[in-house]
């Protein structure tokens, strides 16, 4: 039995979201399925974040320990093989009995994509979120540096959430032109970017949407610490929609022993 | 009657390509539908380039004249009110009558995106050729270099093609690594800009696939010369792809004037 830490790609357009669901096709279901194909049995496949539903992904990272003897090339090429072309293994590696991707994660990191522009690009359309209008670039930015640190994210929380604690550790929060460098990307092209111990439910959505108020001169740069203050998600913003996010990153440390 | 002269992006994924068609959709066909919602009559479409299935358009041009009176702020955002995500009108501006912006042009850029890793990017599967392997790009950057000039193209011709003459001048013929700074774009995705008076059916395809054979070093960098003294598509390589290929620019020189 050898358990193998793979990362990933996924184009989440058209899918659940992350997690196995009875009204839908999920990621982790058709890892699963491609899993059964290689290993002859079934096979649980862990995350290390469950992206929702239209969430994309450059670098989840997912855990599961098969019977059949296969070098981290092999496992590569095997799994994509069986998986559809919006899901891709980037890498594999061997990783000690009892790694989890979640809990042994130290940090993530997400990105989020606004095209500021009056007409859309057809080629991102399903890529990052359309705000068109004048937004206040610095002020965005400004704004976002203030989420950084250790905070009570409640505001930044799905309605309904139950988890034990809303406190986050956010090591970098930054709101920017996608690539300062001129000739790189599109000019309207603009990226939020978070680091954090984790996230609570939609929180990067409901912090980008927050932010394109304060861009919008609907509310000051102070107001994002005001809403966090508050700890009601009715403080906070609308939540941003979810096919501008990826799940970018995932750290663990410098080793990958269990519970590191 | 005003005569516009507009910009389009367009991701050409599902459609018949530019060009009407009786065995599918195509993006004139949807944008004379649009205009005859904005003009409540028949009005034809013509277009710079006449783009195959599959392929995009970043920066294609197209003529059309309404009845209605209506500003080019207007007309760009009626238009992409009738048109899917797919196709977008960037820009719009009054053109002399009789504007075409076949005839007119004076040179046309195309782009073509290669992407050259062991695994395919789920987010650019629909926007560039997965060639997998190494590849030599520096001898792939020499040859492109060989294609500029004035020079009889007949081999980079899809077979039968009727055109009145094969000659075309190539202005510039460049392969690289799509962004040369380090973090800017993907480390596989390399990229190959052609700009010329004019283009032969499948040209780009054709040399995009013979610069893969020489990449692949199964041919040396002057065997794309020989291909093109011998005239005959059987001396070029394979036909690349279609969704590799995105139209991006088309010059007209300093004015509009009709066939300047």
């Amino acid at each position: 039995m050898t358990t193998f830490k793979i990362t990933l790609a996924y184009d989440g357009t058209g899918f659940v979201g992350w997690q196995r669901q009875a009204n839908g096709i999920s990621i982790q279901a058709l890892i699963e399925h491609a899993l059964r194909e290689l290993d002859g049995r079934d096979v649980t496949v862990t995350g290390a974040g469950r992206t929702d539903a239209g969430v994309h992904a450059c670098g989840q990272v997912a855990a599961f320990t098969i019977a059949r003897e296969l070098g981290p090339d092999a496992v590569v090429r095997a799994l994509n093989a069986y998986l559809p072309l919006a899901i891709r293994v980037i890498t594999a590696e061997a990783a000690p009995a009892g790694f989890h991707p979640r809990f042994g994660a130290r940090a993530k990191t997400y990105r989020y994509r606004v095209w500021n522009d009056e007409v859309m690009s057809p080629f991102d359309r399903a890529y990052a979120w359309h705000v068109a209008g004048p937004l206040d670039v610095a002020a965005m930015a400004a704004a976002a540096r203030l989420l950084e640190g250790r905070h009570d994210f409640a505001a930044f929380q799905a309605a309904g959430g139950s988890v034990a604690t809303t406190e986050r550790e956010v090591f970098e929060s930054v709101f920017r032109p996608s690539h300062p460098e001129p000739g790189t990307s599109p000019p309207g092209l603009l990226c939020y970017e978070i680091t954090g111990t984790g996230f609570l439910r939609h929180m990067v959505r409901i912090i980008v949407g927050s932010l394109v108020e304060i861009g919008r001169g609907r509310q000051p740069i102070e107001w994002i610490g005001d809403a966090m203050a508050a700890r009601d998600r009715a403080a906070a913003g609308p939540t941003a929609p979810p096919h501008g996010l990826f799940l970018v990153r995932v750290d663990y440390g410098g080793t990958l022993a269990a519970g590191s």
